[in-house]
Parts: C-alpha cells; structure tokens; sequence
C-alpha cells in the first residue's frame, strides 16, 4: 500500500485524500497549523516547511511526495529530492512561482502575454510603464494568489503608493487586460509523458478570486485545440508531472498567457462529480505512475465557489445532480471555506437548475454570468 | 459540524465516511479491531460492543449514532437510544437480524417468501421438512452473513449431519428455491418519512457471496413497482431511517422476498458513480435529517466484487469510466476486499468495456452471466 506525502494541509489535500482512499492509497499531511483542513480526513505531520528534522521523518512515511500548496521554499522542493521521489520537479514548481519566470517561458513557447517588465526598483517602474503602459497591474513576482500583492496603476500618481505597498521584492508591471473571457485548462501528464486535458473551463472571478466556473466552456471550438497545444508545450519543456493549471485571456478572440499554477485547481474542481476521473485522482495516478482516468467530460457542470462563509446547504442537496462541498474550515472573510457543483446533461437543463439554486440561495448576482453565457 | 458515530469499522463504515467528508461531516468509528479498514480514513474508538464505558464516550462525542455491522447486540443498540440518536432504531435491527422475524414480516406486508418453519430442536427438523420439503435450506436464524451459518438438504439423509453442524442455537429450514434471478432494491427513508428507492439491481453470487451487480436490472418493467411497494411497506412498517436493502428471487415472473440488510448494501456499490448521489451519501443524508438525494441512474452499471484479493488494478484504471475501490485490507480468502464498478452510457457500451475488463482481468467466467443479461 502506497503512501502519498502531501506538503500543504488546506482544501486541496483534503480532496486529494478523499480520491485517493478508494485507490487503496494512504495519505501523509504536512502542515504547521493544527486545524489543518486536511487533517480530518488524512494523518498531519504538523511541522514548517523548514524543519528538516521533521521532513525526514516525513520522507521515510512516504513513497511519493506532492504539494497543495505551490509557494513551498526551494530549497525544501530541492532538499525532498534527495530523499524521495517530488512530483511535480522542484524546476517546475520554481517557475510556476516566479511571475517573470512564468512569463518568460511561455513567450519562449510562443504563448503571447499581456505586455510585462520586471520591476527591481523604483526607477525600473518608469522603464516598465514606458513599455506597459496604463492602465497596468504592479505584482509581487512570488507568493501573490487570489489578488493579494497587487496594485493597480491608472496613471503617474499610482506610481509612488504602489512601490510604497509592494517595493522591496522583486516585483513585475504586468498591463492590465481588458479581456472578454478567462479560461484555463487543467491539465495531466504521467511519468511516461502521456498528457491529457479536461474540456476547457470558463471562470468568472470577484474580488480577484474564483468565484464561478462553467465546463465545458461554451464557445471555444476555435481556442481550444491551441489552449491544449500550449499546455503540453508548458508541461513538456518543464517535464512537469501530475496535474496543473493554465489560466488564459481570451482578447479579441485570441489566447494570452496569465499563469499557471503547478497542482490541482479551484477551477478544476468540476471534474469531480463532471468527469469518471477528477483532477485530484489523475493528480494521484500522475504522481504514483497509474494509468492516466478518463478526462471527459459527462454533460454540463457549474461550480459556485463559496467564499468567507457557506450558504444554507438545504437548497444545493435538495436539487437533483447538486454536489455540496464544505472544505470543515471555519468562516473568515476571503477563505474559502467550501463549493457547489451541478451537474445537467445539457445546457438548457443546466440553466434551469442554476438559475433555480441560484434564487434559493440568494445568489443571483454571482451566478448572472453563468446564466448568460449559458444562454448564448 | 456533526460528528456520526459508526458502529462497525469495515468498508462500508469506510465508504460512509468518504461519502460524508464533502458534507463537512466528521466520524467516528468504534470496532474491537486496530486494524478496522474505516480507520484509516475515520478515527477509530476501539472497544468492544458491550464496552459500555467505551460506549458512554463514544455517545458523548458524536451526534448520531448508525451501523457498519447488522449484527450489533440488541441490548447495545438499545442502550444507545437512551444515550444518543440512533438511526435505524433498534427494533429495524432486530427484526433484520432475526430470519424467522424477517419472513415473518414479509409475509404480514404481503410478500411472498419461500417456504420456512422455525427449528429449535432435533426433532422440529422432521416436522419443518414435512413442511418445506427437500431441497432445503437449514439456516441459523442470527448472525449468518455470506452463506455462512448454512447448511444444504437434499434428503432425509442430511438431517442428523446439519444438526450437528448447526443445532444448539435458533434455526430456520427455508425451502431451497430454483430461482431465476436476484434482485435488490436499495432504499432510503427519512426522518419525515419521505421514501426514495434507486433503479432495481440484478445479482450474481459464487459460493454465498455477491460476485457481480448490474444496474439498472434489465427486463424488470413488471416487477419493478411491486417491489419498490413491499419496500416501502417494510420501511414504513419499522419506522426505517436510512439505507437499506431488500433482496428478492424472481420465480416464474414473480418476487419473494429474501432477507433485508439494515444497512447500506454490497448490491448498492455501483451507485458511487452510477448516480448522483450515492447509497452511502443519502444514509448519512437521512440519519442527519438532511434532504434525500437523486436515486436516479446515470446510465448503466456493472460491479465485480474482489473477494479473497485484488486482481491487478492497471486494466481497470486504464479503461475509460472504471473505478476501483481498494478497501485497505490485508488478503484472506472469502474475504471482501475491495470492488471495481464500470459504467457506461447504454448496454451496448457496457458490453463492450465489460468484456475487454473480464478479458484482462482473466474473470470471463466471473462476468459471463452478467455479459449474457446484457446481451438479452
């Protein structure tokens, strides 16, 4: 029986320890906080992720290790290595954690960004905004997720503030898009390189955070043979193992790098109930060297996420093929505290349930977009 | 958040809790064995039964109380109801434990039964085979499971053999039925009496144990509504919360009744992913007093049980819509140890992925049945 080290003990452990125990796999958490979400359903390791002391016992517990949260030190990826097998690569968790890095790469595999320029001190943002431009977004190169470390620029005055918010870290001016639609792909690829896609997700964030997903995207017949194409190419140059994300703009009816994030994805956890194989069980597959699940998907699913506070659970259970999702973490403002799928065998069945357990739970604002470009 | 307290650490305490998990549901499992499977995705309270010391805090830390094991000692179940919620109530339980109780019920609900007498003694076999007549079945009334607690008569000669096997405690001779086909009805009630059932499932056994499941059961338009009724009539009968299972033989066209598990049922596996929301969820669902979820099949499953071991799991996880279930145990023979469900869109489909499966599995002659009922 395979053990299956995971560094990191929010939501996302959670979810890969629910699909990986009918697997017969047996989990290991790493987490310094005790009420570690994860650790309802896993055993916790409570330990920093510094404390080599205690990553060695962790890495005799393990066979395989694996992240829920990408922003894990270098040197700790690095150190793992040595002593069990990581997947994904230390390299690959690096770039993914570096804004300019990220970027980078994909110009160097053809997949075109929103315009950037990295920012190392105050005058550098001169140079940049004279190659960005406004309106623009000054970011914190590392750790940023979920909107936090930015700044907006709208003209010569934001200048000072945001340096005096954000400076002392590498940073990076990134030009602010006005896109028509945000899309990512999920992604898998095994240790024999095979790569499998989920249909592409169109997602609608609030606040700078996932707020709604619909898969599959209506619409993207023309986007997603080369959303695919620079996925693969994402995974092969970084020899990027499990599953990961792509988020992409789609401006003027093209595909724009945003970032991607190296592990399963709020925006991919549809697939649970919307697909036979959910990210977090071809996560699992990935790392452990199991075929590769089916990634299609089975109709149509929505997924609200829920933020700060869960809603009444009543009305989600009380609807036929609704999924209720409660990550057992207590309220606060900005986490995310759990999710809602539903599933329909097609859109126009789709709309009518959205549109029902939208109103019931007092939702309707959030679930607007949905509704609409389920209608068109 | 609510804690359920499971009695009974096997895989079905193991797949409540998996099923419970998204609803932010915590466990609790108590079994006199360290090694109970559900352990190592619950925590475990190890005692035995009638450890009322261990049951006083088990009551004390969970919210309601339900069962993994049907054959929890009457006089626990009872103390339980006086100490916390308890669903189903006792007196479901002993009436599911008792197979004289058992048929005797069917047969005041109106269902049919193979013939039975009660056996309490030597000389009640002569008076229960004038009766019931060879073949028969000698049965112990408690605690058999499996085909276990069973003995075969097929003359007068076999009389003094299984009184020797099994006399000494309460027996039942049942007419030994030719029958043409196993079904289940998997069932639900609430707490409001609200009673939901999912599609008919036809089973196969090998010596006493379900080998295969197929759902929904083909060719049972006449029988499916009468049997849905005599489970309501018993669920209603025994004010039942919770999940439960009716088995039925279908002889000449029509159905007798069987026995009934108080409890969710091997025959219901395939509902993981063969409908929205499965057996294990609606039970937890209904002992919280939470709304029932879909019962309603998404297209047509298949289950191999694995007894004894697990075959290879590649073959499995290599098709498209097949989930393994590894329930962590160690390999003994006739032991359940895990099962695989394959689902598909329609018969046709299921035909064809259910014999590659068998092919590379080598359990042709295990699915065969299974392959014929499709094909009819």
């Amino acid at each position: 029986m395979s053990t299956v080290g995971i560094l990191g003990g929010g939501q996302l452990a959670r979810m890969l320890a629910l699909a990986g125990a009918p697997l017969g796999l047996q989990f290991l958490v790493v987490d310094n906080e005790p009420s570690a979400c994860a650790s309802q359903v896993a055993p916790l390791l409570r330990a920093d992720y510094r404390d080599f002391v205690a990553l060695e016992e962790f890495a005799k517990r393990i066979d395989v290790a694996t992240f829920d949260f990408e922003n894990v030190p270098a040197e700790t990826a690095q150190w793992l290595t040595e002593h069990t097998r990581v997947f994904p690569n230390p390299r690959a968790l690096a770039v993914a954690q570096d804004r300019l890095e990220e970027k980078t790469l994909f110009h160097s595999l053809g997949l075109e960004t929103p315009a950037f320029a990295a920012v190392d001190s105050r005058i550098d943002i001169e140079t940049a905004v004279a190659k960005v431009g406004f309106p623009a977004v000054l970011k914190t190169r590392r750790l940023g997720y979920d909107g936090k470390g930015q700044y907006r620029l709208r003209s010569a005055a934001d200048l000072d503030p945001a340096w005096a918010a954000l400076g002392g870290v590498p940073l990076i001016l990134e030009a602010w898009i006005a896109f028509e639609r945000e899309v990512s792909v999920i992604a898998v690829r095994a240790q024999d390189g095979e790569f499998r896609t989920y249909p592409l997700t169109q997602n609608w964030h609030a606040d700078g955070i996932l707020s709604m997903s619909l898969a599959p995207a209506p619409q993207v017949e023309n986007l997603s043979a080369s959303a695919f194409a620079h996925a693969r190419a994402v995974a092969e140059k970084l020899d990027y193992v499990g599953v990961f994300a792509l988020e992409l703009f789609v401006v003027d009816g093209k595909l724009l790098g945003n970032e991607m994030a190296p592990r399963v994805h709020n925006s991919g956890h549809w697939t649970i109930e919307g697909t036979a194989c959910s990210q977090f069980e071809n996560h699992v597959r990935a790392v452990l060297g199991l075929p590769l699940g089916d990634t299609t998907a089975i109709g149509s699913s929505v997924m609200f996420n829920w933020i700060g506070s869960l809603p009444d659970a009543r009305p989600v259970l009380a609807e036929s093929r609704a999924h209720w999702h409660d990550y057992g973490k207590t309220s606060r403002a900005g986490r995310k505290v759990g999710h809602a799928t539903l599933c329909a065998a097609d859109n126009i069945e789709m709309s009518r349930r959205l549109a029902r357990v939208a109103r019931a739970l007092d939702r309707e604002a959030q679930a607007a977009p949905v509704l609409e470009a389920l209608q068109r």
